[in-house]
């Protein structure tokens, strides 16, 4: 693995576990009113398109990467709507 | 341009334009209690380093890309932090 592949296998990780410690705040206060509906629908049909590109291409840390994104997305909004719902 | 490319362009935009929403909604709420630095500061590690990745290699898509994914990620933290401190 070349430096290059290495820095951009980093940048992956980074960018897909920093939505594990958003998750884990909103399950832990219960409250998510500072967060952006608007952003995590457009960034979940991004990212939604970025799992297609990926199978399109057959590029599998493109379709890992995205495909763990798009669960950590999908949670940051269903569990804001499930504690603003009570 | 093909069908994939267009798919990638299009969840490229997607998910860098997906981070305005979540800035104009501090800016206007004046609050970011739930939003999590943890998440931010290891996304914009993560995206600091698709920057790199993306110079390295000479991909104009991802360089532009990130380079505005990281300047709007920086301004949630800012916000965030500036909103705070008050």
């Amino acid at each position: 693995m070349s430096l290059t592949d290495f820095i951009g296998a980093v940048a992956g990780m980074l960018t897909t576990i920093s939505f594990i410690p958003q998750v884990v705040k909103i399950w832990r206060t219960r409250s998510a009113r500072d967060i952006s509906y608007g952003m995590y629908t457009c960034f979940i049909g991004g990212v939604g398109l970025w799992l297609c590109y990926g199978l399109l291409i057959g590029a599998l840390p493109i379709i890992l990467n995205n495909a763990i994104v798009l669960v950590l997305a999908i949670l940051v909004i269903f569990f804001k709507y499930k504690v603003e719902k009570r």
